[in-house]
């Protein structure tokens, strides 16, 4: 433990600069009303004494913390273990610096986790919050509203009480994931599979939806369930080569899932995209690159989303602060993808 | 943005309750003197109405956030793409789990925001920090002090004013070292190399002194910088072989550098044990595993190393508050470490 000079006080500044204590304490919580030569003379016993302000004692006044929590609702594990995490926090991080508003990251092991992550939220520690990954029944939602900490959300958030007026940042997951199975039929595939993602998420059952949309009348069979990674990947390929030997496409719900079930194509030896043309979704970087064959996928711009969450975060503080010039509530956003294709399908 | 509904005042579950004000403030803040069945109901109303302390009031009473802070002196890229810092925050978050404090990273882009990091240090939003990767000039150190938080830092911090007490975990970089060099010598290698670490950091400068402890006479052409990235390790691989084209072994600062080195010595020619024996340093898996060939190396348990940074500040913590039965200020660890041999040397 680094043993703690005893912190410079409030009344040790005054001392130094031979002004009251309400003085300091004006000048150090940006009020008005103290003269520049005073102000002067208060920043520069500040500086010398290496002063910093009880931000707790601060914030009960300026009710502002130039911080904003991201919750990920999923454990520690995953969020570096995924890359999609680390480019929307990429995102989320770059906007928050040019605000000169800290990042918070609340970090879990598990859903058990998520009450301390609400009380945390609710401690007057951040000015708000942007929370992703949500899964079905995940108590976040309804924590974020009872802290009632201002939240935008990443990933359309389905269920739940606390989401109905919910602000969101998505991607147009039905639209992108209709466009890769008509560009499947398009190259005249007609068996063709849908491997899904985790189905507590509103983005795997929204792709989902957009493979049903195409494929109206898409045998059961074809549809297997997967949890956007490699391994479930994998399994899933495994299941569906054994129920309907003769498919002849793949849409993977993202590449991570994708890169697995081209493993499991491979070495049953099949060609791809000769004998199964492959599809995946997120056009993450490197991983659709580097499979084999390369990945064709539809991207979707995972640092823009973190970025704009944050920017309509920001905007929606300055307008509860009655800045001028600011429109009011912020609007959900829904950013549209594109088909990236490779030489797998 | 949610729409956050009125949040329960005190006075609401006062109300509800059907006792004082001081008395709620009693009972949420657990404090003593009210009587078991007045307990009861205040927590039934507190329950009923969804009610949240606020938190930064009630901080002010109790000098108490159950939230860690962790810092990484690195830009948010590198915290994700270096698999080291996931380990270590693995450790820290099984450990503050296990004591239901919350794990709260700070994520910069750089050390321009390192005055931003400080400032909340010093908000009062957290009862201690964790800082790790530490760089030569870094002024994390001095803002940790002047924030007045209790703090251990992740490996020795080897420069600057606020660092001359600090408690820190660390692995035997220098030992460590020196068992792979010697292992190299014992194979009969005499043209050894070494690529450094980031050397602004201690564990770089502790490796490099572990090289030279055992080859006291090693050319200067020998010693080529890296900075602990695959890059940084392909860049140094080629200077040296350019400089000693009879180069007969390698000790990679770290695994990542060590795999760079492989690549430049396959595209070279080079066999490697045969012509070139190659030594890393972590343990880092699976890259460890997975480099052709296999690779030998010195092995820390970064995992333990964050766990320890955890419960010595957890224990520290406890220790201010005077609980019975915890020593005092807690002292620095260093860990050993073990060569882990595979195919590299």
């Amino acid at each position: 433990m680094t043993e703690t000079a005893p912190r410079p006080t409030l009344e040790a500044v005054a001392a130094r600069a031979g002004v009251s204590r309400a003085t300091v304490s004006r000048v150090v919580n940006g009020g008005d009303g103290v003269r520049g030569p005073l102000v002067e003379r208060v920043r520069r016993a500040v500086e010398e004494l290496g002063y910093v302000p009880n931000q707790a004692a601060r914030s009960l006044v300026t009710k502002r913390h130039d911080a904003v929590a991201v919750v990920v609702a999923e454990p520690e594990t995953r969020v570096f273990a995924d890359p999609f995490f680390a480019l929307q926090l990429r995102g989320i991080s770059k906007e928050l610096t040019a605000h000169d508003s800290q990042l918070v990251l609340l970090l879990t092991e598990g859903r058990a986790d998520h009450a301390r992550v609400g009380r945390y939220l609710a401690g007057g520690h951040v000015d708000g919050a942007l929370v992703f990954s949500l899964h079905l029944d995940d108590p976040l939602p309804e924590l974020v509203q009872r802290a009632g900490v201002p939240t935008v959300f990443g990933g359309r958030p389905g269920w739940g009480e606390g989401t109905r007026s919910a602000v969101y940042v998505d991607s147009d997951n039905r639209g992108g994931a209709r466009d890769a199975v008509r560009h499947l039929v398009g190259l005249g595939r007609r068996r063709i599979a849908h491997i899904t993602g985790a189905l507590d998420q509103t983005s795997a059952v929204d792709r989902l939806d957009g493979f049903r949309d195409v494929m109206v009348d898409a045998a059961p069979g074809l549809i297997a369930e997967g949890d956007f990674t490699p391994a479930g990947g994998e399994r899933a390929m495994g299941e569906l080569l054994e129920r309907c030997p003769d498919l002849d496409a793949v849409f993977a719900a993202n590449d991570l899932t994708a890169s697995g079930a081209l493993r499991v194509l491979r070495a049953q030896g099949r060609r791809v995209p000769e004998d199964v043309a492959v599809i995946g979704f997120d056009d993450m970087l490197p991983v659709a690159e580097q499979t084999d064959p390369p990945l064709t996928t539809v991207r979707q711009d995972i640092e823009e989303m973190g970025r704009l969450m944050a920017r309509l975060l920001l905007r929606g503080l300055r307008g509860r602060g009655g800045e001028p010039g600011v429109g009011g509530t912020p609007s959900s956003v829904v950013l549209p993808t594109t088909l990236v294709r490779r030489a797998s399908a």
